[in-house]
Protein backbone atom coordinates (compact mmCIF):
# COMPACT_ATOMS: atom_id res chain seq x y z
CA UNK A 1 0.00 0.00 0.00
CA UNK A 2 1.37 3.49 -0.81
CA UNK A 3 1.44 5.87 1.72
CA UNK A 4 1.35 9.58 0.99
CA UNK A 5 2.48 12.37 3.15
CA UNK A 6 0.22 15.21 2.50
CA UNK A 7 -0.88 18.88 3.69
CA UNK A 8 -4.40 19.77 2.10
CA UNK A 9 -3.61 22.91 1.49
CA UNK A 10 -0.26 21.78 -0.18
CA UNK A 11 -0.08 22.47 -4.29
CA UNK A 12 2.88 20.42 -4.56
CA UNK A 13 0.92 17.56 -2.49
CA UNK A 14 -2.45 18.40 -4.42
CA UNK A 15 -0.36 17.13 -7.86
CA UNK A 16 0.87 14.21 -6.28
CA UNK A 17 -3.16 13.35 -4.92
CA UNK A 18 -4.56 13.74 -8.35
CA UNK A 19 -1.66 11.91 -10.56
CA UNK A 20 -2.34 8.78 -7.54
CA UNK A 21 -6.40 9.27 -8.74
CA UNK A 22 -5.93 9.54 -12.02
CA UNK A 23 -4.13 6.20 -12.36
CA UNK A 24 -6.56 4.61 -9.76
CA UNK A 25 -4.01 3.96 -6.99
CA UNK A 26 -5.61 3.50 -3.69
CA UNK A 27 -2.91 5.18 -0.97
CA UNK A 28 -2.94 5.78 2.69
CA UNK A 29 -2.61 9.73 3.22
CA UNK A 30 -0.76 10.53 6.34
CA UNK A 31 -1.49 14.37 7.42
CA UNK A 32 1.64 16.30 7.61
CA UNK A 33 0.20 19.99 9.08
CA UNK A 34 2.42 23.11 8.46
CA UNK A 35 1.26 25.13 10.92
CA UNK A 36 0.69 22.99 14.17
CA UNK A 37 3.02 22.32 16.76
CA UNK A 38 5.65 24.41 14.95
CA UNK A 39 4.97 22.68 12.04
CA UNK A 40 5.30 19.18 11.56
CA UNK A 41 7.11 18.36 8.51
CA UNK A 42 9.86 19.55 11.08
CA UNK A 43 9.50 16.94 13.26
CA UNK A 44 12.84 14.81 13.27
CA UNK A 45 10.56 11.23 11.87
CA UNK A 46 9.32 13.13 9.17
CA UNK A 47 12.53 14.99 8.61
CA UNK A 48 14.18 11.39 8.30
CA UNK A 49 11.58 10.64 5.75
CA UNK A 50 12.09 14.29 3.92
CA UNK A 51 15.77 15.63 4.51
CA UNK A 52 14.33 18.96 2.88
CA UNK A 53 11.41 19.00 5.27
CA UNK A 54 8.87 19.81 2.36
CA UNK A 55 5.74 17.66 1.89
CA UNK A 56 4.74 15.47 -0.04
CA UNK A 57 6.67 12.31 0.38
CA UNK A 58 5.43 9.05 -1.21
CA UNK A 59 6.21 5.52 0.54
CA UNK A 60 6.33 2.65 -1.51
CA UNK A 61 7.55 -0.14 0.51
CA UNK A 62 10.31 0.98 2.06
CA UNK A 63 11.41 4.14 0.13
CA UNK A 64 10.56 7.39 0.37
CA UNK A 65 10.59 9.44 -2.84
CA UNK A 66 9.96 13.05 -2.47
CA UNK A 67 9.72 16.37 -4.49
CA UNK A 68 6.52 15.95 -6.53
CA UNK A 69 7.87 16.07 -10.15
CA UNK A 70 10.11 13.15 -8.96
CA UNK A 71 7.22 10.87 -7.21
CA UNK A 72 5.07 11.84 -10.63
CA UNK A 73 7.61 10.65 -12.78
CA UNK A 74 8.19 7.45 -10.40
CA UNK A 75 4.31 6.44 -10.62
CA UNK A 76 4.58 7.08 -14.71
CA UNK A 77 7.53 4.62 -14.37
CA UNK A 78 5.98 1.89 -12.43
CA UNK A 79 2.48 2.07 -13.15
CA UNK A 80 2.19 3.19 -16.60
CA UNK A 81 -1.48 2.96 -17.71
CA UNK A 82 -3.58 5.36 -17.97
CA UNK A 83 -0.32 7.32 -19.13
CA UNK A 84 0.48 11.27 -17.62
CA UNK A 85 2.52 11.56 -20.45
CA UNK A 86 2.37 11.58 -24.23
CA UNK A 87 4.83 8.76 -25.83
CA UNK A 88 6.98 10.67 -28.59
CA UNK A 89 9.70 12.62 -26.64
CA UNK A 90 9.24 16.13 -28.42
CA UNK A 91 5.20 15.67 -26.86
CA UNK A 92 6.83 14.55 -23.75
CA UNK A 93 9.06 17.12 -23.53
CA UNK A 94 6.30 19.53 -23.93
CA UNK A 95 4.25 18.58 -20.98
CA UNK A 96 7.10 18.21 -18.91
CA UNK A 97 8.16 22.16 -20.10
CA UNK A 98 4.37 23.01 -18.89
CA UNK A 99 4.35 21.09 -15.87
CA UNK A 100 8.12 22.74 -14.76
CA UNK A 101 6.22 26.58 -15.85
CA UNK A 102 4.42 25.72 -12.42
CA UNK A 103 6.81 23.84 -10.63
CA UNK A 104 9.81 26.32 -11.34
CA UNK A 105 8.48 29.61 -11.97
CA UNK A 106 5.65 30.35 -9.72
CA UNK A 107 5.20 27.82 -6.66
CA UNK A 108 8.43 28.44 -5.43
CA UNK A 109 8.22 32.22 -5.33
CA UNK A 110 4.60 31.65 -3.53
CA UNK A 111 5.29 28.98 -0.87
CA UNK A 112 4.36 29.44 3.10
CA UNK A 113 8.16 29.80 3.87
CA UNK A 114 9.05 32.31 1.11
CA UNK A 115 5.84 34.38 1.92
CA UNK A 116 6.96 34.37 5.67
CA UNK A 117 10.43 35.15 5.02
CA UNK A 118 9.18 38.51 3.83
CA UNK A 119 6.52 39.14 6.18
CA UNK A 120 9.29 38.26 8.91
CA UNK A 121 12.59 38.75 8.05
CA UNK A 122 12.16 41.37 5.39
CA UNK A 123 9.53 43.19 6.95
CA UNK A 124 6.78 43.07 3.74
CA UNK A 125 3.63 44.08 4.38
CA UNK A 126 0.74 42.15 3.38
CA UNK A 127 -0.21 44.26 0.30
CA UNK A 128 3.08 44.40 -1.24
CA UNK A 129 3.47 40.20 -0.18
CA UNK A 130 0.16 40.05 -1.64
CA UNK A 131 1.22 41.64 -5.18
CA UNK A 132 4.33 40.13 -5.04
CA UNK A 133 2.18 36.18 -5.05
CA UNK A 134 -0.02 38.12 -7.63
CA UNK A 135 3.15 38.83 -9.72
CA UNK A 136 4.53 35.44 -10.24
CA UNK A 137 0.90 33.68 -10.68
CA UNK A 138 1.31 36.34 -13.61
CA UNK A 139 4.67 35.90 -14.68
CA UNK A 140 4.02 32.02 -15.09
CA UNK A 141 0.27 31.99 -15.78
CA UNK A 142 1.69 34.46 -18.99
CA UNK A 143 4.20 31.68 -19.94
CA UNK A 144 2.11 28.90 -19.96
CA UNK A 145 -1.09 30.70 -22.07
CA UNK A 146 1.67 31.22 -24.65
CA UNK A 147 2.97 27.82 -24.69
CA UNK A 148 -0.66 26.39 -24.35
CA UNK A 149 -1.28 28.55 -27.58
CA UNK A 150 2.16 29.09 -29.83
CA UNK A 151 1.96 25.41 -30.29
CA UNK A 152 -1.79 24.30 -29.51
CA UNK A 153 -2.40 20.56 -29.03
CA UNK A 154 -6.65 19.76 -29.94
CA UNK A 155 -8.14 18.62 -26.84
CA UNK A 156 -9.90 19.12 -23.48
CA UNK A 157 -6.34 18.89 -21.41
CA UNK A 158 -2.70 20.45 -21.67
CA UNK A 159 -1.94 18.11 -24.52
CA UNK A 160 -4.77 16.42 -26.30
CA UNK A 161 -7.59 14.64 -24.55
CA UNK A 162 -6.30 12.54 -21.94
CA UNK A 163 -5.14 14.53 -18.80
CA UNK A 164 -0.36 14.58 -18.09
CA UNK A 165 1.37 16.29 -15.56
CA UNK A 166 0.70 19.61 -17.25
CA UNK A 167 -3.03 19.48 -15.71
CA UNK A 168 -1.82 17.61 -12.28
CA UNK A 169 0.49 20.86 -11.90
CA UNK A 170 -1.92 23.61 -13.71
CA UNK A 171 -5.42 22.33 -11.28
CA UNK A 172 -3.58 22.71 -7.86
CA UNK A 173 -1.91 26.98 -9.14
CA UNK A 174 -5.01 27.70 -10.25
CA UNK A 175 -7.06 26.83 -7.06
CA UNK A 176 -4.25 28.75 -5.62
CA UNK A 177 -4.28 31.66 -7.32
CA UNK A 178 -8.10 32.03 -6.48
CA UNK A 179 -7.55 31.95 -2.84
CA UNK A 180 -5.46 35.01 -3.45
CA UNK A 181 -7.74 36.93 -5.82
CA UNK A 182 -5.64 36.86 -8.81
CA UNK A 183 -6.87 38.18 -12.18
CA UNK A 184 -7.43 35.24 -14.49
CA UNK A 185 -9.35 37.14 -17.11
CA UNK A 186 -6.06 36.55 -19.39
CA UNK A 187 -5.97 33.21 -19.40
CA UNK A 188 -8.68 32.15 -21.31
CA UNK A 189 -7.54 28.07 -22.19
CA UNK A 190 -5.74 27.69 -18.76
CA UNK A 191 -9.02 28.22 -17.53
CA UNK A 192 -11.09 26.50 -20.29
CA UNK A 193 -8.64 23.23 -19.40
CA UNK A 194 -9.06 23.90 -15.72
CA UNK A 195 -13.38 23.52 -16.15
CA UNK A 196 -12.77 20.09 -18.28
CA UNK A 197 -10.26 18.46 -15.31
CA UNK A 198 -12.71 19.92 -12.11
CA UNK A 199 -15.27 17.48 -14.25
CA UNK A 200 -13.27 14.51 -13.37
CA UNK A 201 -13.45 12.52 -10.11
CA UNK A 202 -9.99 12.11 -10.12
CA UNK A 203 -9.10 15.90 -9.81
CA UNK A 204 -12.39 16.73 -7.71
CA UNK A 205 -11.54 14.22 -5.23
CA UNK A 206 -7.78 15.08 -4.47
CA UNK A 207 -8.60 18.93 -3.76
CA UNK A 208 -8.33 20.30 -0.47
CA UNK A 209 -10.92 21.04 0.92
CA UNK A 210 -12.30 16.83 0.62
CA UNK A 211 -8.54 15.91 2.48
CA UNK A 212 -9.39 14.37 5.82
CA UNK A 213 -6.77 17.14 7.15
CA UNK A 214 -8.63 19.88 6.17
CA UNK A 215 -8.99 22.46 8.30
CA UNK B 1 22.85 19.96 -35.18
CA UNK B 2 21.51 20.99 -32.03
CA UNK B 3 21.35 24.74 -31.44
CA UNK B 4 21.37 26.05 -27.79
CA UNK B 5 20.23 29.01 -26.86
CA UNK B 6 22.43 30.10 -24.02
CA UNK B 7 23.21 32.84 -21.77
CA UNK B 8 27.06 32.27 -20.10
CA UNK B 9 26.20 32.91 -16.46
CA UNK B 10 22.51 31.20 -16.70
CA UNK B 11 22.69 28.39 -14.31
CA UNK B 12 20.06 26.44 -16.31
CA UNK B 13 21.86 26.71 -19.56
CA UNK B 14 25.25 25.85 -17.48
CA UNK B 15 23.18 22.43 -16.69
CA UNK B 16 22.32 21.88 -19.98
CA UNK B 17 25.29 22.22 -21.59
CA UNK B 18 27.36 19.86 -19.23
CA UNK B 19 24.61 17.29 -20.60
CA UNK B 20 25.42 18.10 -23.98
CA UNK B 21 28.99 17.46 -23.06
CA UNK B 22 28.26 14.53 -21.04
CA UNK B 23 26.76 12.80 -23.78
CA UNK B 24 29.58 13.91 -26.55
CA UNK B 25 26.78 16.37 -28.40
CA UNK B 26 27.83 18.87 -30.32
CA UNK B 27 25.66 21.84 -30.55
CA UNK B 28 25.75 25.29 -31.81
CA UNK B 29 25.76 27.77 -29.24
CA UNK B 30 23.24 30.87 -29.88
CA UNK B 31 23.86 33.20 -27.16
CA UNK B 32 21.28 35.41 -25.58
CA UNK B 33 22.36 38.21 -23.39
CA UNK B 34 19.98 38.64 -20.15
CA UNK B 35 21.13 41.97 -19.77
CA UNK B 36 21.88 44.08 -23.24
CA UNK B 37 19.82 45.36 -25.21
CA UNK B 38 16.96 45.33 -22.21
CA UNK B 39 16.94 41.44 -22.21
CA UNK B 40 17.72 39.61 -25.56
CA UNK B 41 15.36 36.86 -24.24
CA UNK B 42 12.34 39.78 -24.69
CA UNK B 43 12.75 40.20 -28.15
CA UNK B 44 10.04 38.82 -30.24
CA UNK B 45 12.00 36.45 -32.06
CA UNK B 46 13.33 34.63 -29.06
CA UNK B 47 9.85 34.41 -27.09
CA UNK B 48 8.25 32.78 -30.41
CA UNK B 49 11.01 30.10 -29.63
CA UNK B 50 10.42 30.10 -25.52
CA UNK B 51 7.34 31.73 -24.79
CA UNK B 52 8.36 32.58 -20.83
CA UNK B 53 11.44 34.07 -21.72
CA UNK B 54 13.65 32.59 -20.37
CA UNK B 55 17.38 30.92 -21.17
CA UNK B 56 17.90 27.90 -22.20
CA UNK B 57 16.00 26.47 -25.08
CA UNK B 58 17.58 23.76 -27.26
CA UNK B 59 16.33 23.57 -30.90
CA UNK B 60 15.96 20.13 -32.41
CA UNK B 61 15.07 20.55 -35.71
CA UNK B 62 11.96 22.31 -35.85
CA UNK B 63 11.41 21.12 -31.78
CA UNK B 64 11.89 24.25 -29.71
CA UNK B 65 12.12 22.51 -25.89
CA UNK B 66 12.26 24.67 -23.29
CA UNK B 67 12.77 24.07 -19.37
CA UNK B 68 16.43 22.89 -18.10
CA UNK B 69 14.89 19.47 -16.95
CA UNK B 70 12.90 19.21 -19.89
CA UNK B 71 16.01 19.29 -22.00
CA UNK B 72 17.70 16.88 -19.89
CA UNK B 73 14.43 14.40 -19.85
CA UNK B 74 14.36 14.88 -23.72
CA UNK B 75 18.25 14.51 -24.55
CA UNK B 76 18.41 11.56 -22.42
CA UNK B 77 15.12 9.44 -24.16
CA UNK B 78 16.30 10.71 -27.93
CA UNK B 79 20.50 9.95 -26.79
CA UNK B 80 20.61 7.59 -24.11
CA UNK B 81 23.80 6.55 -23.96
CA UNK B 82 25.79 7.49 -21.54
CA UNK B 83 22.87 7.63 -19.42
CA UNK B 84 22.24 10.33 -16.90
CA UNK B 85 19.82 8.80 -15.20
CA UNK B 86 20.17 5.09 -13.39
CA UNK B 87 18.13 2.03 -14.58
CA UNK B 88 15.62 1.40 -11.35
CA UNK B 89 12.89 4.09 -10.80
CA UNK B 90 13.53 4.03 -7.00
CA UNK B 91 17.58 5.22 -7.94
CA UNK B 92 16.05 7.46 -10.83
CA UNK B 93 13.68 9.17 -8.39
CA UNK B 94 16.39 9.61 -6.23
CA UNK B 95 18.21 11.40 -8.88
CA UNK B 96 14.82 13.73 -9.95
CA UNK B 97 14.62 14.48 -6.57
CA UNK B 98 18.00 15.96 -5.98
CA UNK B 99 17.80 17.64 -9.45
CA UNK B 100 14.67 18.98 -8.48
CA UNK B 101 15.79 20.30 -4.75
CA UNK B 102 18.36 22.63 -6.83
CA UNK B 103 15.93 23.22 -9.56
CA UNK B 104 13.10 23.95 -7.36
CA UNK B 105 13.85 24.86 -3.70
CA UNK B 106 16.95 27.16 -4.49
CA UNK B 107 17.44 28.35 -8.31
CA UNK B 108 13.97 30.18 -8.34
CA UNK B 109 14.38 32.51 -5.75
CA UNK B 110 17.49 33.26 -6.53
CA UNK B 111 17.69 34.43 -10.58
CA UNK B 112 17.72 37.63 -11.58
CA UNK B 113 14.30 38.41 -12.18
CA UNK B 114 13.34 37.55 -8.63
CA UNK B 115 16.79 39.83 -7.18
CA UNK B 116 15.18 42.51 -9.25
CA UNK B 117 11.69 42.49 -8.01
CA UNK B 118 13.68 42.72 -4.69
CA UNK B 119 15.86 45.99 -4.94
CA UNK B 120 12.94 47.19 -7.57
CA UNK B 121 9.64 46.95 -6.31
CA UNK B 122 10.22 45.85 -2.88
CA UNK B 123 13.25 48.19 -2.27
CA UNK B 124 15.44 45.51 -0.79
CA UNK B 125 19.18 47.10 -0.10
CA UNK B 126 21.84 45.07 -1.27
CA UNK B 127 22.93 43.24 2.03
CA UNK B 128 19.52 42.17 2.68
CA UNK B 129 19.12 41.03 -1.10
CA UNK B 130 22.85 38.77 -0.36
CA UNK B 131 21.05 37.16 2.71
CA UNK B 132 18.14 36.30 0.54
CA UNK B 133 20.22 34.45 -1.73
CA UNK B 134 22.38 32.54 0.83
CA UNK B 135 19.41 31.75 2.80
CA UNK B 136 17.90 29.75 0.10
CA UNK B 137 21.03 28.36 -1.22
CA UNK B 138 21.73 27.22 2.64
CA UNK B 139 18.51 25.83 2.66
CA UNK B 140 18.32 23.86 -0.30
CA UNK B 141 22.24 23.08 0.04
CA UNK B 142 21.44 21.72 3.30
CA UNK B 143 18.88 19.66 2.42
CA UNK B 144 20.61 18.27 -0.62
CA UNK B 145 23.65 17.25 2.18
CA UNK B 146 21.33 15.38 4.14
CA UNK B 147 19.72 13.76 0.93
CA UNK B 148 22.99 12.00 -0.09
CA UNK B 149 24.33 11.06 3.32
CA UNK B 150 20.66 9.90 4.38
CA UNK B 151 20.93 6.82 1.72
CA UNK B 152 24.21 7.14 0.61
CA UNK B 153 25.34 5.47 -3.02
CA UNK B 154 28.90 4.90 -2.51
CA UNK B 155 30.89 6.41 -5.61
CA UNK B 156 32.17 10.00 -6.57
CA UNK B 157 29.22 11.71 -7.86
CA UNK B 158 25.73 12.16 -6.85
CA UNK B 159 24.96 8.79 -7.36
CA UNK B 160 27.31 6.65 -7.75
CA UNK B 161 30.38 6.53 -10.50
CA UNK B 162 28.91 8.46 -13.21
CA UNK B 163 27.45 11.88 -13.60
CA UNK B 164 23.23 11.84 -13.65
CA UNK B 165 20.82 14.82 -13.96
CA UNK B 166 21.71 15.61 -10.16
CA UNK B 167 24.97 16.72 -10.94
CA UNK B 168 23.96 18.60 -14.11
CA UNK B 169 22.43 20.32 -11.23
CA UNK B 170 24.79 20.96 -8.66
CA UNK B 171 27.82 22.04 -10.25
CA UNK B 172 25.82 25.30 -11.36
CA UNK B 173 24.53 25.83 -8.45
CA UNK B 174 28.04 25.71 -6.64
CA UNK B 175 29.99 27.79 -9.09
CA UNK B 176 26.97 30.51 -8.24
CA UNK B 177 27.15 30.31 -4.57
CA UNK B 178 30.81 30.86 -4.47
CA UNK B 179 29.98 33.99 -6.82
CA UNK B 180 28.21 34.90 -3.97
CA UNK B 181 30.25 34.03 -1.16
CA UNK B 182 27.97 31.73 0.29
CA UNK B 183 29.73 29.97 3.31
CA UNK B 184 30.02 26.22 2.24
CA UNK B 185 31.81 24.48 4.97
CA UNK B 186 28.68 22.79 6.16
CA UNK B 187 28.74 20.60 3.25
CA UNK B 188 31.04 18.62 2.74
CA UNK B 189 29.51 15.28 0.72
CA UNK B 190 28.47 17.92 -2.08
CA UNK B 191 32.22 19.62 -2.26
CA UNK B 192 33.65 16.61 -2.77
CA UNK B 193 31.21 15.76 -5.08
CA UNK B 194 31.55 19.22 -6.94
CA UNK B 195 35.58 18.42 -6.93
CA UNK B 196 34.62 15.30 -9.08
CA UNK B 197 32.47 16.84 -11.46
CA UNK B 198 35.31 19.97 -12.37
CA UNK B 199 37.93 16.95 -12.58
CA UNK B 200 35.86 15.71 -15.98
CA UNK B 201 35.96 18.08 -19.19
CA UNK B 202 32.28 17.77 -19.97
CA UNK B 203 32.56 19.84 -16.69
CA UNK B 204 34.82 21.66 -17.41
CA UNK B 205 33.94 23.07 -21.33
CA UNK B 206 30.46 23.64 -20.31
CA UNK B 207 31.79 26.76 -17.67
CA UNK B 208 30.33 29.95 -17.80
CA UNK B 209 34.13 31.55 -18.04
CA UNK B 210 34.77 29.54 -21.22
CA UNK B 211 31.83 30.25 -23.29
CA UNK B 212 32.37 32.45 -26.02
CA UNK B 213 29.33 34.97 -25.17
CA UNK B 214 31.08 35.55 -21.77
CA UNK B 215 31.86 39.01 -20.38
Amino acid sequence: MLRLHTYFRSSAAYRVRIALNLKGLPYEAVPVHLLRDGGQHRRPEYASLNPAELVPTLEDHSQAITQSLAILEYLEETHPIPALLPTGSSERARVRALALTIACEIHPLNNLRVLKYLAGTLGIGDDQRNEWYRHWVKTGFTAFERQLTREPVPGRFCHGDSPTFADCCLVPQVFNARRLNCPLDDYPTLMRIDENCERMEAFQQAAPALQLDAD
